[in-house]
């Protein structure tokens, strides 16, 4: 059986997930997982769709990440085929964060994407290199597929330009210092679902918030984007695990005059000592958080409750009001409390939840006379790649 | 006659206002003006009750700035007996920015109050040295009159934790960064009036739109600030005649890694080159640019309006909705257009303005069958601080 390759390269990571063409895609991956610890002792570890899982070492032979990266593709391949022998990989779909101004659509790489998308590399330093680099060692591994990239951006990119824009000097702007937005693979997947779960409202005002370790929020009207938290980077907007979201810039001012802190230290401040982490003092980890008794626990996750609800509000305005508010990543799912804690902020806007529902996970969890529909609704970026590559290669 | 003496002393300037006891306080000073270009060439302008109008250079002898600052004072006392002999300076109100998160009110200015404000200067290196030096200049020349501080962020000491708080590191948080909020002198002015323009809805959810050269808007519920779009410096929040307002702190890092950007670089960039200016090209004045049909600059006004309607959701959700908006400052008052294009991004509230009454600059400006109501009204940061100084001395 045919089957689409899904790949998420980082740093040190290479996520992947197999999904088979029945010929219809699959919703479920048949195989997924990931190599961990790229350039020091890189382990895979893999469940199947029954949910068995796999662990094991890798066994590599060159000191440098970039060959690392290379290696633990060419195990991945063999082990993929030697786990799932019915499915033949006929392309890959890359996850790839940065698709610039011009790229509001996935993408089939050739040779002339490509070098477009390397001149994107100062936007996204710590991610766009490794995307890319998947990508080659794909293309050398399995010349013959066909591979497409997907953006993290392109969702973003029906925004109106103020929406994007950034008050800085034109000069500065022009060279692509504006918002661009980011988790655009999840929204797509996320508003894809929503006319089956919001009905007609899923047209209307509808803000969607992506909470992981990573978190955004962003506002739909026609299921469109129309505004979203994260800007030009990924730290802006709502307080994440470890990044601060937005920030005074005068914070960072003052933080290199008083404090002397260069570049180095103030991006290890900003993406990997603040947010929950920094304000608890205790834990990225929102269960963690949830269930201590501490008062610095309690704190951080009030601040990030607290302002999940202002940039609702800020969002309402961007969609002309808002029909629907949705859940969505690891704690957006699963933490009730959180929910519970943002929806008692916005009663302002009419929006009530249903207790027991909310408490239970349901899908919708807005009570009866909510003027605000409430939904959680699971996300999936590895599939919506799947989907965009049989999308853009007519599979 | 005895008066009060506000004085708000800058870098290069010192902002003066005489407010005559009657014996109750004046609400127009009798003479006010300032002491501009002090480091280069100063020159007094002022106007007196009347709208006479002065303007003289000062001979200075010294050439260093603190040195004419305390000439330019001597000369503005010399000068202020002359004009109006009949006013007997009996107290001094000053201006100073920062009061830290201890000082809520204004405060009796007394040595040791003197060396806590002392201690803020790292938070305010451009504004509080010369607010202090101030302080001691008249301490030194009129020894005899009590002195009061009037702090720009006194006024949001109300707001709950976390509307002060960053999603930094609990130790740097401790040490101070956080959100202050600033023109609080205008919103106390401006707040006070309310109740003879807004009736009960004045106790509401209200949120005021300083809109000036530097703009911010406040939040407020019962009277009492609850957030603000200042945080822990001036430059957060809106856009501004040549300030950037939020900004992706990610922005920095790459101005810094990119373009090598130091921190002066930044601080101009911030402060100096971005807002109206650096959007359009053209002018920090908003009266220019909405007089221009160059598509610059209309880029520019759509950009600051729509960070304000964007602000005004997140406010909303702070004060847990919005019944009335209120403009002030330069362009708040003055610049209908400003305030019909803010107002044409806020209809999903059910904010409609009178269209007639909008052009006409009346104190109200909502339609009648708006859910929010919509006032224009002017603020007096001088009179305010003329009126702090008569209430904490209980003159």
């Amino acid at each position: 059986m045919k089957a689409i390759l899904v790949l998420n390269a980082g740093s040190s990571s290479l996520k992947f997930a197999l999904f088979a063409l029945q010929p219809g895609l699959a919703d479920e991956a048949a195989l997924s997982g990931q190599v961990e610890g790229i350039g020091a002792e890189p382990v895979l570890a893999a469940r199947d769709g029954e949910g068995k899982r796999y662990r094991e070492p890798l066994t590599v032979t060159s000191t440098s990440r970039t060959e690392q990266h290379r290696e633990a593709l060419t195990y991945l391949f063999r082990w993929l085929s030697a786990h799932n022998p019915a499915l033949e990989i006929v392309a890959a779909g890359h996850r790839i964060v940065h698709g610039g101004e011009n790229y509001s659509e996935p993408l089939l790489l050739t040779g002339p994407a490509l070098r477009q998308l390397q001149k994107l590399v100062p936007l996204a330093p710590l991610h766009q290199p490794h995307n890319l680099r998947a990508v080659q060692a794909v293309a050398a591994l399995m010349p013959e597929i066909p591979q497409v990239g997907c953006f993290d951006t392109a969702f973003h990119r029906t925004q109106e330009p103020v929406a994007q824009a950034f008050a800085l000097p034109r000069a500065i702007s022009a060279e692509g210092v504006k918002r661009y937005g980011f988790h655009g693979l999840s929204y797509d997947y996320v508003a894809r679902q929503l006319p089956d779960v919001l009905g007609d409202r899923a047209q209307g005002g509808v803000v969607i918030a992506h909470l992981g370790n990573g978190a955004s929020m962003c506002a739909l009207r026609d299921g469109r984007s129309v505004a979203s938290t994260m800007g030009f980077t990924a730290v802006e907007g709502l307080m994440m695990g470890t990044r601060t979201g937005s920030l005074d810039p005068g914070v960072l001012l003052y933080l290199m005059e008083q404090k002397g802190m260069d570049l180095q230290a103030l991006t290890n401040l900003l993406y990997k000592e603040s947010g929950l982490l920094g304000v608890s003092g205790i834990s990225q980890d929102m269960r963690t958080l949830l269930a201590s008794d501490k008062p610095e626990a309690a704190e951080a996750v009030d601040l990030f409750c607290y302002r999940i609800a202002r940039e609702l509000g800020s969002l309402a305005a961007a969609a002309g009001g808002v029909d629907a508010l949705v859940f969505t990543g690891g704690i957006g799912e699963h933490a009730a409390e959180v929910r519970e804690r943002v929806a008692a902020r916005c009663g302002w806007l009419g929006l009530k939840l249903d207790a027991a529902a909310n408490a239970a996970g349901a899908l919708r969890i807005d009570a009866p006379d909510s003027q605000v529909a409430v939904a959680v609704v699971p996300t999936n970026e590895e599939a919506m790649i799947a989907r965009y590559t049989v999308e853009v290669l007519g599979l």
